[in-house]
C-alpha cells in the first residue's frame, strides 16, 4: 500500500527481497506508528530473529518472511555437495519454522517451496528455484489479499461501524491485508464508513499498525480499549466485525488468533452482529481436528505488565504500569468456535466456518486424508 | 488495611478526615501502585477536584470523600445567617455531586446527610451534625464492606481461581473493598486460591490498585490483559468472577460498572462460570428504571492513546502509544443485564438481581414510590 513520507506517497509491500545483496527487507513494524524504516536482515538466522522479535509479524508477512529467509539462506550456501547442501536446506527450514511456533503459514510456504526445490538438478538450480519460488509466493499473497478485498468488500455497506481486532492489516501480509483487504476495496468503491480499531493489549497492534494503516489509506477510524467493544455494540454502535487469522482448522472451522478474538466474537454472538474471518488460504490447517490442540504461545510478562510508547519529549521508552511486585499470565492467542463465526472470507469466496471441509478442493486441499 | 511501609505494617482508610484541620484525608490513587502517599485537601474544592481528578475513586471511597467533603464545606461556613447558610451548603452539595455524574454513592452520602442536618437549630449544630454523620457514614461504609466480606467468602474454596475487573478493592471503598471483601476474609479464614486481576484499560486500575492490594494482604495473584479473561474461562481456568459496581438499579437488577464489565458478564455465562457483583446498599438506585437511562461518562482520548507508568529510570511518565495521527473513544463505564449476573453480594446477604426490588425492605429501601 501506500506510505506518505514528508508529503511524498510511495508504494511498499512489508516484505521483499534484495536478490543481489541476498537481503530480506521488511518494514521494521516495531518502530511503527512513530517511524517508517525499512531493515534488510543479513542471513536467515537474522530473519528468523526478525519473525520471532517481532520486526515482521502478521500471518501473510511472517509466511513471506519465512519463504524469502528460506531463499536467502538456501542461496547462502557454498559449494557443490549435495548431501550437506540438504542438511544445510533443513537446518534452515527448521530455524524458520521454530520462529513462531503457533502460526501455520511459515510452515505452508516453506512446505511449498521444498516441493518445487526438489525439481532442482543442482545445488545452484535449486537456490534459483528456491528464488523464484519465494517470490511467486509473495506475488501470490498479494493477490490473494485483493481477492479476498473483492469478496469482503460486498460486506461493508455505506454508513456501517466496522469494528477490528489487532492487525490483520497490509503490515500483516505482503500487500492488502486479509481484515483490512474489504475496507480498503470497500473505500475505493466511494463507500463511506467508520472502523473502530480494538487497541489489542498487550502489544497494542490495533492502536499502533492498524491505526497507523488507516490514517494513511484516509479511512475514518478510532481506537477503542478492547473492554469497550463489548459497550459499543450492546448499544447498536457496531455492525460488523471484520478479524484475520493465525490458523483455521479446515477439518472444524475453529479460528485461532490473537488473543481477545475469542471474547469479540462471543460479543458479536450476543449482541447478533456479524463476525467474520478474513483469510488466504494457507491460513487452512486442513489436519488438525481440535481446536484445543492448538499450540498458544505463553509469551513474557512484561508485555502485560508494561507498555511501549513515546515519551512527550519524542523518546521511545517501556514503561512499566503494573504494581512492581505482581507478575502476569500472558497467552498470546486464543481460539474461538466456529458456532460464534458468521463466515470465512477467503480468496475463494465466503464460506460458513463450518462448510470448508465440504468445499475443500474449492479451497486448494487436494491430497486425501 | 495494612500497608507495608519500610518493614513497618500500619492499618490506613482510604479516605480519612482531620477535623482539627478541616482536611479531607486521602491516599494519592493516581502514585499507586509506585508511591504511597497521603495529601489532605485544603476545602470542598479541592475534595470536588480530588474526586473529578481520580485522586480518590470507587464507589464507597467517593461516597465517604463527598460525605466528608460536605461536612469540610459546611464547617468552612462563618457566621450566623442561616439563609446564607443554606445556599452555602447548596453550592457545596452540588460542587461535590458534580464531580462524577455517573456515580450515586456521593449523592446517597449526602442526601442521608442532609436529612440529619435538617435537625440542627443554628449553624454550629448542623456544623457538628455534618461531621458526626460524614464519620457515620465511612465507618458504616468499612462496617458494610466486611459484612460483604462475611457473605461472599462462603463462595470461595480451596483452589478456586477468582477474575476481578477493575479496583473495587479496600481502596474504592474507606476500607476492606467490596468485590475483594470475601478474598481478604476467605483469605483471613485460611483458604488457598489464585486471584487474576484484569489490567482494566485504558486507567489499568486492576494492574496497579488492585494487584498493589493483593501483594500488600499477600494473596497471591497475576495480572492478564482484559483479552485473556476470555480464554481462561474458555480453558477452564478461572471459576468465579466477583467485580464491583458504580450503580445497580434496584427495580431491573442491571449493573453500570466500570468499561469491561459487561464483557466479562457475558464470557462467564457463555462458559458457565458463576459472576458476582459486590456492592452495599448504598450502590442500589431505587429509582431508575431502565439501564440503559444511566449517563455514561465519555472520558478523554488520552487515556485510550496512551498509558501512565514509570519508566527503566523511575520516573513517572505518560506514553502515547497509539498511532499519532487517530483519535478514539473512551466510555468508562457500560452496563451489563441482570441475566448475566449470577448474584449480587450486599452486607444483607446475595441476592438474585431480578429480586433485589422484592427484597428491598431488607436492602433498606424504605419510602413507597
Amino acid at each position: 500500500m501506500n506510505v506518505t513520507l514528508k508529503g511524498q506517497s510511495r508504494h511498499y509491500r512489508t516484505v521483499d527481497f534484495d536478490a543481489a545483496k541476498n537481503r530480506v527487507l521488511l518494514i521494521e513494524q516495531r518502530l511503527l506508528p512513530h517511524e517508517f524504516k525499512i531493515v534488510g536482515t543479513k542471513d536467515f538466522n537474522e530473519t528468523a530473529l526478525a519473525i520471532k522479535d517481532m520486526v515482521v509479524r502478521g500471518a501473510g508477512a511472517i509466511g513471506a518472511t519465512a519463504a524469502y529467509g528460506l531463499a536467502q539462506g538456501v542461496r547462502a550456501f557454498r559449494g557443490q555437495d549435495v548431501a550437506k547442501f540438504k542438511t544445510w536446506v533443513e537446518v534452515v527450514f527448521h530455524t524458520l519454522k521454530e520462529a513462531r511456533p503457533t502460526a501455520i503459514d511459515p510452515v505452508n510456504a516453506m512446505v511449498w517451496m521444498l516441493g518445487r526445490m526438489e525439481q532442482g538438478k543442482s545445488v545452484a538450480e535449486v537456490q534459483q528455484i528456491a528464488l523464484d519460488a519465494a517470490r511467486e509466493f509473495a506475488d501470490e499473497d498479494a493477490a490473494h489479499c485483493a481477492a479476498i478485498g473483492r469478496h469482503g468488500a460486498k460486506l461493508i455497506k455505506n454508513g456501517m461501524r466496522v469494528l477490528t481486532h489487532c492487525n490483520a492489516g497490509w503490515l500483516a501480509f505482503v500487500d492488502n491485508g486479509s481484515a483490512t483487504a474489504p475496507i480498503y476495496a470497500a473505500q475505493a468503491q466511494g463507500k463511506k464508513f467508520h472502523v473502530f480499531c480494538d487497541e489489542t493489549r498487550p502489544r497494542c497492534q490495533g492502536a499502533t499498525l492498524t491505526a497507523w494503516e488507516l490514517a494513511q489509506q484516509g479511512v475514518p477510524h478510532q481506537v477503542i480499549a478492547d473492554n469497550a467493544a463489548g459497550f459499543l455494540m450492546s448499544r447498536g454502535e457496531i455492525d460488523l466485525v471484520i478479524v484475520g487469522s493465525d490458523r483455521v482448522l479446515g477439518r472444524t472451522g475453529e479460528v485461532a488468533n490473537k488473543i481477545g478474538t475469542y471474547t469479540k466474537a462471543v460479543l458479536a454472538h450476543e449482541n447478533k452482529i456479524p463476525f467474520y474471518v478474513a483469510i488466504p488460504l494457507s491460513t487452512i490447517d486442513w489436519n488438525l481436528r481440535r481446536g484445543v490442540d492448538i499450540p498458544i504461545e505463553e509469551r513474557g510478562e512484561d508485555e502485560v505488565l508494561g507498555a511501549w510508547g513515546v515519551t512527550k519529549k519524542g523518546k521511545r521508552e517501556y514503561v512499566r504500569v503494573a504494581n512492581p511486585t505482581s507478575g502476569a499470565r500472558n497467552p498470546g492467542f486464543d481460539v474461538t468456535p466456529a458456532k460464534h463465526i458468521t463466515g470465512i472470507i477467503t480468496p475463494a469466496g465466503i464460506f460458513k466456518p463450518k462448510t470448508l471441509w465440504a468445499n475443500r478442493a474449492q479451497l486448494g486441499f487436494s491430497s486425501p486424508k
